[in-house]
Protein backbone atom coordinates (compact mmCIF):
# COMPACT_ATOMS: atom_id res chain seq x y z
CA UNK A 1 0.00 0.00 0.00
CA UNK A 2 1.22 3.34 -1.36
CA UNK A 3 -1.31 5.43 1.85
CA UNK A 4 -2.04 4.26 4.25
CA UNK A 5 -3.03 7.08 6.79
CA UNK A 6 -7.06 6.30 8.36
CA UNK A 7 -7.85 9.67 6.64
CA UNK A 8 -6.40 8.64 3.10
CA UNK A 9 -8.44 5.26 3.50
CA UNK A 10 -12.03 7.40 4.68
CA UNK A 11 -11.35 9.62 1.47
CA UNK A 12 -10.67 6.81 -1.40
CA UNK A 13 -12.08 8.94 -4.02
CA UNK A 14 -9.54 12.17 -4.65
CA UNK A 15 -7.16 11.19 -7.30
CA UNK A 16 -3.66 12.73 -6.42
CA UNK A 17 0.26 13.07 -7.46
CA UNK A 18 3.25 13.24 -5.26
CA UNK A 19 5.57 15.66 -6.08
CA UNK A 20 8.97 17.21 -4.82
CA UNK A 21 10.70 20.34 -5.18
CA UNK A 22 13.79 21.61 -4.93
CA UNK A 23 15.55 24.99 -6.14
CA UNK A 24 19.83 25.42 -5.83
CA UNK A 25 20.10 28.72 -5.69
CA UNK A 26 24.19 28.07 -6.47
CA UNK A 27 23.59 26.58 -9.42
CA UNK A 28 20.42 28.03 -10.41
CA UNK A 29 19.04 24.81 -10.60
CA UNK A 30 15.14 23.71 -10.29
CA UNK A 31 14.34 20.67 -9.62
CA UNK A 32 11.10 18.67 -10.13
CA UNK A 33 10.41 15.28 -8.41
CA UNK A 34 7.48 13.45 -9.47
CA UNK A 35 7.17 10.33 -6.98
CA UNK A 36 3.77 8.72 -7.33
CA UNK A 37 -0.06 8.68 -8.24
CA UNK A 38 -2.98 7.51 -6.13
CA UNK A 39 -6.47 6.63 -6.59
CA UNK A 40 -5.92 6.55 -9.86
CA UNK A 41 -9.53 4.91 -10.95
CA UNK A 42 -11.22 7.63 -10.24
CA UNK A 43 -10.19 9.22 -13.60
CA UNK A 44 -11.43 6.25 -15.34
CA UNK A 45 -8.31 5.69 -17.42
CA UNK A 46 -8.83 3.74 -20.92
CA UNK A 47 -7.88 0.18 -19.97
CA UNK A 48 -6.22 0.07 -23.77
CA UNK A 49 -4.28 3.48 -23.11
CA UNK A 50 -0.77 3.91 -20.39
CA UNK A 51 -0.52 6.32 -18.80
CA UNK A 52 2.50 8.77 -18.10
CA UNK A 53 2.50 12.04 -16.05
CA UNK A 54 3.51 15.51 -18.30
CA UNK A 55 5.10 18.18 -16.11
CA UNK A 56 5.04 22.05 -17.63
CA UNK A 57 6.70 25.09 -15.99
CA UNK A 58 4.85 27.93 -17.88
CA UNK A 59 4.93 30.01 -19.41
CA UNK A 60 7.83 28.62 -21.66
CA UNK A 61 10.48 30.65 -22.82
CA UNK A 62 11.74 29.18 -26.51
CA UNK A 63 15.26 28.23 -25.55
CA UNK A 64 14.73 26.52 -22.57
CA UNK A 65 13.32 23.24 -22.06
CA UNK A 66 10.02 23.41 -19.62
CA UNK A 67 8.02 20.51 -20.42
CA UNK A 68 8.92 16.80 -19.53
CA UNK A 69 6.66 13.57 -19.09
CA UNK A 70 7.67 10.47 -17.37
CA UNK A 71 7.50 6.73 -18.76
CA UNK A 72 4.31 5.27 -19.75
CA UNK A 73 2.71 2.85 -17.21
CA UNK A 74 -0.35 0.79 -17.63
CA UNK A 75 -3.56 2.07 -16.01
CA UNK A 76 -3.38 1.32 -12.10
CA UNK A 77 -4.69 2.88 -8.95
CA UNK A 78 -1.27 4.08 -7.61
CA UNK A 79 1.89 3.96 -9.62
CA UNK A 80 5.22 5.03 -8.50
CA UNK A 81 7.51 7.40 -11.12
CA UNK A 82 9.85 8.35 -8.86
CA UNK A 83 11.09 10.02 -12.09
CA UNK A 84 13.71 13.64 -11.74
CA UNK A 85 13.21 16.79 -14.16
CA UNK A 86 15.31 19.61 -13.92
CA UNK A 87 15.97 23.19 -15.54
CA UNK A 88 18.53 26.00 -15.14
CA UNK A 89 16.43 29.17 -14.10
CA UNK A 90 16.51 31.93 -12.11
CA UNK A 91 14.89 32.46 -8.54
CA UNK A 92 12.81 35.63 -10.06
CA UNK A 93 12.01 34.45 -13.22
CA UNK A 94 10.95 30.84 -11.57
CA UNK A 95 8.69 32.69 -9.26
CA UNK A 96 6.53 34.17 -12.05
CA UNK A 97 6.18 30.48 -13.32
CA UNK A 98 3.40 27.88 -12.70
CA UNK A 99 3.67 23.86 -12.96
CA UNK A 100 1.22 22.10 -14.51
CA UNK A 101 1.14 18.60 -13.72
CA UNK A 102 -0.93 16.25 -15.80
CA UNK A 103 -1.92 12.93 -15.80
CA UNK A 104 -2.05 11.94 -19.64
CA UNK A 105 -2.45 9.07 -22.23
CA UNK A 106 -2.49 8.64 -25.93
CA UNK A 107 -5.63 8.16 -27.00
CA UNK A 108 -6.63 5.95 -30.28
CA UNK A 109 -6.27 8.83 -32.24
CA UNK A 110 -2.76 9.02 -31.07
CA UNK A 111 -3.15 12.76 -29.70
CA UNK A 112 -2.10 13.43 -26.33
CA UNK A 113 -4.99 13.44 -23.98
CA UNK A 114 -4.55 14.75 -20.37
CA UNK A 115 -7.19 13.20 -18.18
CA UNK A 116 -6.65 15.22 -15.09
CA UNK A 117 -4.07 17.62 -13.69
CA UNK A 118 -2.74 20.11 -10.65
CA UNK A 119 -1.71 23.58 -11.29
CA UNK A 120 1.01 25.43 -8.69
CA UNK A 121 1.85 28.81 -8.71
CA UNK A 122 5.77 29.17 -7.94
CA UNK A 123 5.31 32.75 -6.78
CA UNK A 124 6.41 31.45 -3.07
CA UNK A 125 8.85 29.24 -4.33
CA UNK A 126 11.80 28.51 -1.98
CA UNK A 127 15.36 28.82 -2.03
CA UNK A 128 15.98 26.18 0.91
CA UNK A 129 18.25 23.23 -0.50
CA UNK A 130 16.31 20.72 1.15
CA UNK A 131 13.40 18.85 -1.17
CA UNK A 132 9.97 19.95 -0.47
CA UNK A 133 7.67 16.92 -0.83
CA UNK A 134 3.76 17.06 -1.15
CA UNK A 135 0.59 15.26 -2.00
CA UNK A 136 -1.70 17.54 -4.28
CA UNK A 137 -5.72 17.19 -5.48
CA UNK A 138 -5.95 16.64 -9.49
CA UNK A 139 -8.55 18.35 -10.97
CA UNK A 140 -10.52 16.68 -13.91
CA UNK A 141 -10.25 18.60 -17.19
CA UNK A 142 -14.11 18.54 -17.58
CA UNK A 143 -13.45 20.98 -15.01
CA UNK A 144 -11.28 23.35 -16.77
CA UNK A 145 -12.40 26.87 -18.07
CA UNK A 146 -13.07 25.70 -21.92
CA UNK A 147 -9.95 26.83 -23.59
CA UNK A 148 -11.20 27.72 -27.16
CA UNK A 149 -14.07 30.49 -26.41
CA UNK A 150 -16.68 30.65 -29.56
CA UNK B 1 0.43 51.01 -5.27
CA UNK B 2 -0.91 47.89 -4.75
CA UNK B 3 2.46 46.66 -4.43
CA UNK B 4 5.97 47.43 -4.11
CA UNK B 5 8.49 45.69 -3.23
CA UNK B 6 11.74 45.55 -4.90
CA UNK B 7 11.24 41.96 -6.45
CA UNK B 8 7.79 42.72 -7.80
CA UNK B 9 9.12 45.60 -9.27
CA UNK B 10 11.78 43.42 -10.92
CA UNK B 11 9.16 40.87 -11.85
CA UNK B 12 6.33 43.35 -13.45
CA UNK B 13 5.15 40.70 -15.87
CA UNK B 14 3.44 37.84 -13.54
CA UNK B 15 -0.30 38.69 -13.30
CA UNK B 16 -1.20 37.20 -9.60
CA UNK B 17 -3.98 36.95 -7.47
CA UNK B 18 -4.40 37.86 -3.27
CA UNK B 19 -6.75 34.92 -1.77
CA UNK B 20 -7.00 34.34 1.66
CA UNK B 21 -8.74 30.95 2.93
CA UNK B 22 -9.80 29.76 6.34
CA UNK B 23 -11.18 26.52 7.70
CA UNK B 24 -13.55 27.08 10.97
CA UNK B 25 -14.04 23.42 12.04
CA UNK B 26 -16.18 24.65 14.79
CA UNK B 27 -18.77 25.51 11.96
CA UNK B 28 -17.52 23.29 9.35
CA UNK B 29 -16.87 26.88 7.18
CA UNK B 30 -14.58 27.41 4.36
CA UNK B 31 -14.35 30.82 3.64
CA UNK B 32 -12.29 32.39 0.27
CA UNK B 33 -11.08 35.67 0.37
CA UNK B 34 -10.94 37.19 -2.85
CA UNK B 35 -8.47 40.15 -2.20
CA UNK B 36 -6.65 41.65 -5.08
CA UNK B 37 -5.25 41.34 -8.50
CA UNK B 38 -1.97 42.50 -9.75
CA UNK B 39 -0.34 43.17 -13.37
CA UNK B 40 -3.45 42.37 -15.13
CA UNK B 41 -2.33 44.71 -18.20
CA UNK B 42 -0.20 40.91 -19.18
CA UNK B 43 -3.66 39.46 -19.73
CA UNK B 44 -4.58 41.73 -22.57
CA UNK B 45 -7.99 42.09 -21.07
CA UNK B 46 -10.65 43.91 -24.02
CA UNK B 47 -10.73 47.58 -22.82
CA UNK B 48 -14.53 47.61 -23.59
CA UNK B 49 -14.99 44.37 -21.11
CA UNK B 50 -15.36 44.26 -17.16
CA UNK B 51 -13.29 42.08 -15.48
CA UNK B 52 -14.61 39.66 -12.68
CA UNK B 53 -12.68 37.13 -10.27
CA UNK B 54 -14.57 33.49 -10.71
CA UNK B 55 -14.00 31.19 -7.66
CA UNK B 56 -15.14 27.21 -8.26
CA UNK B 57 -14.56 24.64 -5.33
CA UNK B 58 -14.13 21.32 -7.52
CA UNK B 59 -15.75 19.13 -7.90
CA UNK B 60 -18.90 20.46 -7.23
CA UNK B 61 -21.63 18.45 -5.15
CA UNK B 62 -25.23 19.33 -6.88
CA UNK B 63 -26.19 19.99 -3.15
CA UNK B 64 -24.18 22.70 -2.47
CA UNK B 65 -23.32 26.11 -3.80
CA UNK B 66 -19.38 25.79 -5.46
CA UNK B 67 -19.27 28.65 -7.91
CA UNK B 68 -18.67 32.35 -6.88
CA UNK B 69 -18.10 35.81 -8.79
CA UNK B 70 -17.32 38.50 -7.28
CA UNK B 71 -18.37 42.00 -8.67
CA UNK B 72 -17.18 43.27 -11.84
CA UNK B 73 -14.68 46.24 -12.53
CA UNK B 74 -13.42 47.82 -15.65
CA UNK B 75 -10.11 46.46 -16.65
CA UNK B 76 -7.39 47.96 -15.07
CA UNK B 77 -3.46 46.48 -13.96
CA UNK B 78 -4.05 46.40 -10.22
CA UNK B 79 -8.27 45.84 -8.77
CA UNK B 80 -9.04 45.54 -5.22
CA UNK B 81 -11.70 43.22 -4.57
CA UNK B 82 -12.00 42.01 -0.99
CA UNK B 83 -15.22 40.02 -1.16
CA UNK B 84 -15.41 37.32 0.59
CA UNK B 85 -17.07 33.83 -0.29
CA UNK B 86 -18.24 31.07 2.69
CA UNK B 87 -19.41 27.38 2.20
CA UNK B 88 -20.18 24.97 5.13
CA UNK B 89 -18.26 21.52 4.03
CA UNK B 90 -16.78 19.04 6.41
CA UNK B 91 -13.04 18.78 6.59
CA UNK B 92 -12.18 15.68 5.18
CA UNK B 93 -14.84 16.95 2.05
CA UNK B 94 -12.40 19.64 1.39
CA UNK B 95 -9.28 17.98 1.86
CA UNK B 96 -10.73 16.41 -1.53
CA UNK B 97 -11.50 19.53 -3.42
CA UNK B 98 -9.64 21.87 -5.86
CA UNK B 99 -10.01 25.64 -6.02
CA UNK B 100 -9.62 27.19 -9.12
CA UNK B 101 -9.52 30.83 -9.61
CA UNK B 102 -10.10 32.82 -13.00
CA UNK B 103 -9.96 36.03 -14.38
CA UNK B 104 -13.28 36.49 -16.21
CA UNK B 105 -15.17 38.43 -18.77
CA UNK B 106 -18.31 38.07 -20.51
CA UNK B 107 -17.23 38.28 -24.27
CA UNK B 108 -19.31 40.04 -26.71
CA UNK B 109 -21.11 36.68 -27.45
CA UNK B 110 -22.43 37.51 -23.78
CA UNK B 111 -20.51 33.92 -22.83
CA UNK B 112 -17.92 33.86 -19.82
CA UNK B 113 -14.37 33.84 -20.92
CA UNK B 114 -11.87 32.56 -18.93
CA UNK B 115 -8.61 34.35 -19.62
CA UNK B 116 -5.98 33.15 -16.99
CA UNK B 117 -6.59 31.31 -13.18
CA UNK B 118 -4.56 29.63 -10.37
CA UNK B 119 -5.71 26.37 -9.29
CA UNK B 120 -5.09 25.26 -6.11
CA UNK B 121 -5.22 21.56 -4.12
CA UNK B 122 -6.74 21.58 -0.30
CA UNK B 123 -5.53 18.64 0.13
CA UNK B 124 -3.41 20.14 2.86
CA UNK B 125 -5.94 22.77 3.73
CA UNK B 126 -5.48 23.28 7.83
CA UNK B 127 -8.11 23.81 10.42
CA UNK B 128 -6.53 26.70 11.78
CA UNK B 129 -9.03 29.76 12.42
CA UNK B 130 -6.36 31.96 11.08
CA UNK B 131 -6.63 33.42 7.51
CA UNK B 132 -3.90 32.15 5.64
CA UNK B 133 -3.03 34.64 3.07
CA UNK B 134 -0.77 34.21 -0.22
CA UNK B 135 -0.48 35.76 -4.21
CA UNK B 136 -0.42 32.96 -6.37
CA UNK B 137 0.29 33.67 -10.35
CA UNK B 138 -2.12 33.46 -12.59
CA UNK B 139 -1.78 31.19 -15.55
CA UNK B 140 -3.13 31.76 -19.05
CA UNK B 141 -6.32 29.62 -20.39
CA UNK B 142 -3.84 29.09 -23.57
CA UNK B 143 -1.48 26.49 -21.17
CA UNK B 144 -4.45 24.72 -19.79
CA UNK B 145 -4.86 21.21 -21.24
CA UNK B 146 -7.34 20.95 -24.06
CA UNK B 147 -10.57 20.37 -22.75
CA UNK B 148 -12.16 19.09 -25.60
CA UNK B 149 -9.67 16.21 -27.20
CA UNK B 150 -10.40 15.07 -30.51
Amino acid sequence: LLLSSYEDRLAPGCPQVQLGFRYEARDRRFTVYVMQLSNCSALCLPTDQKMYVRVAVLPCVEATRCLFRTRSSPPRDAVEFNEVFGMQISHSALRQKTLRVDVCDTGKSGHEECLAGAQISLADVSCSEEKCTKWYNLLSRVYLPETHVS
